[in-house]
């Protein structure tokens, strides 16, 4: 028979087929005979420093391209990159976790093997991932190898959530049927409910009849993969949109109706004005945790809300479940399209940004700096705000279209963003090669952030990614210190020097010498900004910004105030 | 009543009177309130880059120390820290893992608040964390909190594995009774079974009747708490002493009795042969990984060995149950302390240790570097060798006098060793305060590992530890490429200048100048181990040593040599 193939080849394949380019991982004991198999099989091999890291750049990678892939060994491994499993568990984002396991006469011989705790059981560490991934399986022999990887595969998809892969280290090499090859692995179609033509006219209904509608786009409209029916609903409505921080940079915020961060009271007044009077808000990809909707303040009510969620739609209070809101919205596009009856035009007068009043004398600082730097970013371009000050600032950006931003969601788990900012600059490469396109990618991410994932860097390097990153240096934790322990030396951190950071890492000498910059002043960062290597560079770029220890806006300046006013009274 | 105490200032008493002097972790929204009592109850607070090393460096701290203590955040936070907690559990170190978890009412309400997946459910990281420690509790009220925290504290002690607290972020200032603080936490006497004698009087009467006995000391003597009577028992017999990999440093090399490693077939001839025509082997402590006994090659056969583990006491095949090894290893002293008919005196002869065959212009290579370094070493310091190339060429260092070492037993995680030497040494300072001794510490680490957790050299920097780096520079996992895939690009790690670690970590410049140093050859390394700031300097310092890709000793070259083999062979 012809129709075998090497289960490490199929696995690759079905990889492959669904657009994964990349795998990332750290080699271990348990799973180097599955590396053979990688770069072979077309796939790009990215060796991580530490599987912490590779987990969260496997999570970038997969807000980019829609699905990725990565390796770890057998507990040590797989247990390293648990938090960067749940935080792509968290926010939704599809990660295919493929771990090597002892070969199968080993686990069934409870032999007393390193990578586990002597004692012969196996089951442990896949015990524990049931808790933070949407589907797990253990292949365990060749009859049922390919439909359990398929089943996998098509849960990652379905949940838009990462799963869980047990592969022995004896299996690679085994033949499998290959026939499933031939038929895509694709999300079913739920079948129609008697509800949803109801459902359908209820929202036509409103959608005519609203006088003050506006769009809400949450980050979850992702996973539900109406993306682009959002930006033919957008176009063809006119109503004023806005999205949460999960949604920033999902909407295309050229667009005149398009009002980037919907804050409430955290925002401009008019803005929460509109948006409270507003008779109808269609509301795609919830998702309220307390830091996405302002302590639940940007949660539309139930009596204006029409909301679209995995398979759920919402209308006032009426839930309707068994839903394809894909489907739904698509019949609404059907209906509305071209009907200039439901055009609203209007809305409130959008916030000018302007850098005029910035002198160059001013030192940088939170109020400015957002500002300074947001003309740099280009179409398509990767911007990245780790959590802290930068994922607060890096909110009201202005995004060119068909940018994407990636900020403090839900999971905010300190040193994503830098490993995160290697897989997605990494996708973006990789999307752009058909096209010949090339795109900048920036992490914005604090002096305490970095510490946590900064080896990173060299993988980067290794990679020769267009990235440029700025560390916002404020001595310590300073989102720590506003919520809590100000003056507390445990929110402070150890002195680095970033500007070596290029060096240490390995980029070439001419390279660290002509990449690697600092700012203290407005003036300074604007003679940076100018520079061809900083804005459009090539490779990874380093510039440090200085700011006080105190410095921060919003909602953050908000718990200062309210600690120092504690303080004043002796708590 | 004066009877009363907040509930962190009750947690942390406790520690203090169990030994406990520093504490690891990281600073999390969840933990900041229990923060603020560290310092204040005496306690030093250690900061650390992320979760995994402050999880390592408590990991290293407790097997110095007996015990330690780690901080970390719910979900974000501990997860990251689960592989250290996995890595202490299987080589038997007591951390107490205590997490901040959200404030109780949001808990109860099941808020949708940050570090969850946004669902209401709090119990997934706990649910986890039953896999890696053993024993579970989460403080809810003031009732209980007392019993707990001591129900737990001894837990950790009973089985020398970590345990896992959770304190909500709203109760460190509760008040509850401090009345159990007068009574010690100590791990309680097992009752004396029917059986206790007969096992005692076997023992006595195959200890006087053996003819060429032989003592093994395994790692988990540590768990036991019998070091102080295997130390008594092996200067009264007098018999041939070895200790497994897990072992060594446990027992007092100098003695002419003792051998350090026994490595069956990858040790010396000699050794071999006398322990496998003993005709008994008091076992102690017996941890039978792959790893740990040379494939279980170093595994005493039944009918010579009487085996000192947790519970129970294995005489030939007979398992005796419910015993207190340490019990018995006391009363088996008392009786034979003393009396010369237990001595017996012989043994293999030594295997001479010399550098004089060593050129100064040979390069550094595995099979001259450790003989090289070994006469640095002090009584008292401590040796760290990562898994890897570091882990078996240190198996062989001769140990001065209470000196420690830890290197690859079961876990085997690569990157455990970095921070692991910053708990360890930090744990040696603090107990060498009483005597004034002072102490170096010496971590041998590849160039593979050190990039999983590089960045907690800042830590051992900002603490002032006296440690000394050496990194072995062989471009990549030679261990993995060993095992498999020798000529893999997976193998490979991105190039890294190590010599700018002090400058990129925060080192004073004038200590980065005087603290780097480099060699290639015999020579050069013999004349940087005469500089007095790197066999007893002050602070951080780094030597970094190359060598060849494939240069491998002992059990690697065995592998290296097999996979050269099958290429041979075209496989």
């Amino acid at each position: 028979m012809t129709d075998n193939i090497k289960l490490a080849d199929y696995l690759f394949t079905r990889l492959r087929q669904l657009g994964v380019g990349s795998v990332f991982g750290v080699p271990g004991d348990y799973n180097l005979r599955l590396l053979d198999y990688v770069v072979p099989a077309g796939l790009h091999w990215v060796g991580n420093c530490n599987e912490l890291n590779a987990a969260y750049a496997a999570d970038g990678y997969s807000r980019i391209n829609g699905l990725s892939a990565l390796i770890t060994t057998f507990g040590v491994g797989e247990l390293s990159a648990a938090n960067g499993i749940a935080c792509a568990y968290a926010e939704r984002s599809p990660v295919i976790h493929i771990v090597g396991t002892p070969p199968r006469p080993l686990r069934t011989s409870r032999a007393l093997m390193h990578h586990t705790f002597a004692d012969g059981e196996y089951g442990r560490f896949a015990a524990m991932a049931t808790h933070i991934t949407a589907a797990q399986t253990a292949l365990a022999d060749t009859l049922t190898a390919p439909d359990k990887i398929d089943w996998i595969l098509q849960q990652a998809l379905i949940h838009s959530r990462p799963v869980y892969l047990e592969l022995p280290d004896d299996m690679p090499g085994v033949l499998v049927s290959a026939a499933n090859l031939k038929t895509p692995i694709r999300i079913p179609e739920v079948p129609s409910p008697d509800h949803e033509e109801q459902v359908l006219a209820r929202i036509v209904d409103r959608v005519y009849s609203a006088k003050q509608p506006v769009i809400l786009v949450d980050g979850e409209s992702r996973a539900l993969g109406i993306l682009d029916q959002l930006d033919t609903l957008i176009k063809t409505t006119k109503w004023p949109t806005w999205t949460s921080v999960y949604g920033k940079g999902l909407v295309n915020e050229s667009y005149d109706n398009v009002y980037g961060l919907y804050a409430a009271g955290f925002g401009d007044e008019p803005s929460k004005e509109y948006f409270e009077s507003a008779d109808l808000i269609l509301t795609f990809g919830p998702h309220y945790s307390d830091t996405n909707s302002y302590f639940g303040t940007t949660i539309p009510k139930d009596a204006a809300a029409i909301t679209f969620k995995d398979s759920t739609i919402q209308i006032e209070s009426d839930v309707y479940q068994d839903m394809s809101p894909a489907r739904v919205l698509a019949d609404l596009l059907k209906k509305i399209e071209n009907d200039s009856r439901v055009v609203r035009q209007g809305g409130p007068p959008k916030q000018e940004v302007t850098t005029s009043d910035i002198k160059d004398t001013d030192v940088v600082a939170q109020n400015n700096f957002y500002r300074l730097i947001n003309p740099i970013f280009g179409e398509g371009d990767i911007i990245l705000t780790e959590t802290g000050t930068a994922a607060y600032g890096g909110r009201f950006f202005k995004l060119p279209p068909k940018a994407r931003t990636f900020g403090a969601v839900t999971w905010l788990s300190i040193g994503f963003m830098l490993p995160c900012t290697l897989g997605a600059a990494l996708a973006k490469r990789e999307l752009n090669q058909a096209s010949g396109a090339s795109n900048q990618t920036t992490l914005i991410i604090g002096d305490g952030s970095i510490q946590m994932t900064a080896q990173e860097i060299s993988v980067m390097i290794k990679e020769k990614l267009n990235i440029l990153i700025i560390i916002i240096n404020n001595e310590g934790y300073t989102i720590e210190r506003v919520i809590h322990g100000r003056k507390q030396a445990y929110n402070d951190v150890p002195f680095w020097r970033h500007t070596q950071a290029l060096n240490y890492f390995g980029a070439d000498e001419e390279h660290v010498a002509q990449n690697t910059f600092t700012a203290r002043t407005c003036g300074e960062l604007r003679e940076v900004l100018k520079n061809e290597r900083v804005h459009s560079g090539q490779g990874v770029r380093i510039l440090e910004v200085m700011m006080d220890r105190e410095d921060v806006e919003g909602p953050l300046l908000y718990l200062l105030n309210k600690q120092k006013a504690e303080e004043k009274e002796g708590k």
